[in-house]
């Protein structure tokens, strides 16, 4: 029998936080992204695990250098389609390699008002951010998703926790009004390679934002799905969406131990344990 | 002689992170308030610290109480007008307390629009702290302090770094156009205990907004003074701002290696190191 | 046609972030536990999503209770047999669930030293966390996992990085002689759900730091290799082991432009960008 | 009357985590220092605040230079002495400058042990930072000071917390049995620029750790105390040395709720919110 009893399984190497800034600046109204890009490459990279030979191997640094290289041409629209451009180069680039795999975080800044008007140059950032994969091998394949992370939603009323499931170590008292806190991450898979990325992505965000607004939430989980809902029937280019949702705890405080009243108005805000509710919702097959 | 050789000195204790959440209900448009409190006390707690008697002490768990049975009352409006109620009462409670501290950071919620019309009661959390800080003693003397954190900005141009000073160690070149970008940490003293705290907040922070677009920038120090002259021209209650800038680098990604042509279109956003700059701006004595 | 045509896909949710510290007091010489614990489920929990009918859930409040309850008894040797117990435990606690997981985080504590004596009950944290997960389905399967993670290696010599790949976007010179520093995580799967997980914990990490001394490291990924190997070698009851390295850049300073020698011993040390290697090292099937 | 009525108060610049890395390496067992530099000036900077003269300014990056370039002869034994050798440097660097900070923290690294022999050059980061800062002006004045981070400690028992000041808010219930936890941020100010400061901060580490287990602790206050005056005791070249203490609090969860006894064994540990006791400890004047 030849070769080791112990090999090398599934593996893939790149390089991460590329902090990519790019200007737009041909008129006087300014254009940025501000991006941290990682590449990662899967192939055949058992020589340089074996035996120390690096010959088939990309440098990181490489890596690097043609992100940079590639933003002047390929980073005019949206980050999916430049990841895109990314995910094509870098399955040639590599010697051995078999599949590619871009993310991208985009940093989200909106221009700074004066008297009302957007300015031309001048930009403050928001939070929340963009995130886009794409992924793609050498047989030709190609997927793409988007996501969203860190923006931070609450409401005040219209949501209640009641009729769970309670056993011996159930404590919890039942509510149907609560602060109903989280934090969204959201991710997505398109069905295509060419949606109009920039339109979708601002009203998959637009629409998880009206969701929260518009029904009484028996539960994080009944919410989830219709946030789910409501995105995959405004855009018919998205398979199927993912949310993960810690339930930010607020608790009222007691304050009868004071002879204080407290209905409902003064809490404590506490991550530490929290709730987390996550799940895909999708189409049918 | 009497007494230890070895003393205590300035000292002070208290409790911090008391996250504080107010939802103002009594109509159906709710308010509120997100709030990250510490208190710290000054006295002559001598007993504890060399005889381990307690009895003199406030314990940190009152404090925290404290805080949530006053917001009932006391937390209506300014964060500086919580902490100026906070500061009278602990002045009192603690028996040999002789001065008290309260920093409060208020996390930012802006109401959800959804059709244009922002939502009765939810949010979604916006980038940037706004901080208040009082001090009081029991001679009388109160202090009001604010501030801003976290609001990151930049311009893409109308800024510079020339004519500095050269010596064996300077190999930076001169630029007449950079990427200017900083965090924006800013703390104000009043010269009042009763301001229109909200008001001046937002208007300190609109102003250094606006003065950030409205000149050229030679340097981060130039800057700094300008966003200090023009909030202490519109705001008389405001004795002196403090500003502290990290000058968060863009560097020119240098793509000639590649035979690409790079007109400060493409560049690196490091973080590691920055420049800080830190600077009081006061009226003249 | 019956039922929604967008449809709940795959899901799960629990409580992180359980702070749980556990003292065994019954002799003089106290033992800790310190964790934080992530329970989460799977199963059947479509009318919660569906309905709002929360009736076949437990609550995350229940779950943390219950962590704390079966501590007392189940929590009194290696994480991943508490972890089993609470498998076992929620497996039947909730009325729907099919699957559970649950991911320990083990914050390590070593006793003070006292003229050359360990203490009895006084400890200070070490840096680098012990990692377990166990999985188990009501069809009787159990998985358990263990981890390593926030290890910070380093070797300032031994270590090169030459006869790479070389192309358009290659600029990096070759080097026989560099830093070579990682913070290392990594995760293990065990062919058992009985083994001396403490005793192997403290093998595979004593075998990492050895690995990393024995060889001259001509690529991360040769190393990554290495380490496997050498671990799969001394403990059979593990199948296979991953590692994620990020290669934390020493990059040499250039001090020739000062007329200043700098042979590979001013170094500037960044962590942005960074290289990523990752990779499952296995048995041959 | 002559200049603006709106003037510059107290300023500095400077540059921030220079995160230089040094390896000794003329024998084969090398020594690594592994450092975040800040560099902080004070001077006549008017020129550039008020008119955007930049001609006195040395740059931030010619700071970033000097302190690679220094640490080849200068960076050899410790950071208290390359800080006054950076101290010496800019203060003549500036043209204006009239005092100058150094603050270093120093990353602690420890040998690799491999059959009971520590390695020669292969190293693992320990948590805890050692901290130093040396401030200097142009009249010859120097100061030093040292610091711990991050060191984080507990005792399981011979702790309490009673007989404290009870009033309306109190709430919380006596105990002579507590788990004490703390993570140490200590500084200190030597009465010299000249001590033998490897072998002191050690020695304030050990005495520390030392003290935590020698008696029954009261309260933090009393502690911090008795820390305090260890450490004083023992280094005369110490004026004086303050303590920061958050109080880490574990909690006893409710089991009586379940019938489950608990008698302190099992806790909730949390970080929020958090106690924090801060004190001077000094020489009688």
């Amino acid at each position: 029998m030849s070769g080791p009893e112990i090999v090398l399984g599934q593996n893939n190497y790149g390089k991460s936080e590329i902090r990519l800034f790019k200007v737009k600046r041909d008129t006087d109204v300014h254009e940025v992204w501000d991006l941290d890009v990682r590449v990662s490459l899967e192939g055949d990279f058992d020589a340089a695990h074996y035996e120390g030979d690096n010959s088939r191997l990309l440098a990181t640094d490489t890596m690097r250098n043609t992100v940079y290289a590639l933003a002047r041409d390929h980073l005019t629209g949206s980050i999916e389609k430049f990841g895109r451009a990314l995910v094509d180069h870098f399955l040639e680039a590599g010697p051995t390699v078999t599949a590619c795999r871009v993310e991208i975080t985009q940093f989200r800044w909106r221009r700074i008002e004066v008297n009302g008007q957007p300015h031309d140059h001048s930009f403050v950032r928001e939070r929340g951010e963009r995130k886009a994969q794409v992924w793609g091998d050498i047989g030709g394949e190609r997927r793409v998703e988007a996501g969203i992370d860190d923006v931070y939603v609450l409401k005040t009323t219209n949501s209640g926790w009641e009729g769970f499931y309670r056993e011996r170590f159930t404590t919890l008292p039942e509510t149907n009004d609560r602060v109903l806190a989280t934090v969204v991450t959201a991710k997505w898979e398109y069905d295509t390679i060419d949606a109009d990325f920039d339109r979708v992505w601002n009203g998959v965000l637009r629409s998880i934002l009206e969701t929260l607004t518009d029904h009484y939430s028996p539960s994080v989980q009944n919410t989830l799905y219709r946030m789910g809902k409501a995105v995959l029937e405004e855009f018919p280019e998205i398979e199927r969406i993912w949310y993960s949702f810690p339930n930010v705890h607020h608790i009222v405080y007691d304050l009868d131990r004071f002879g204080i009243e407290n209905d409902g108005e003064i809490l404590h805000a506490t991550h530490d344990p929290y709730g987390q509710i996550e799940g895909w919702v999708e189409r049918r097959a």
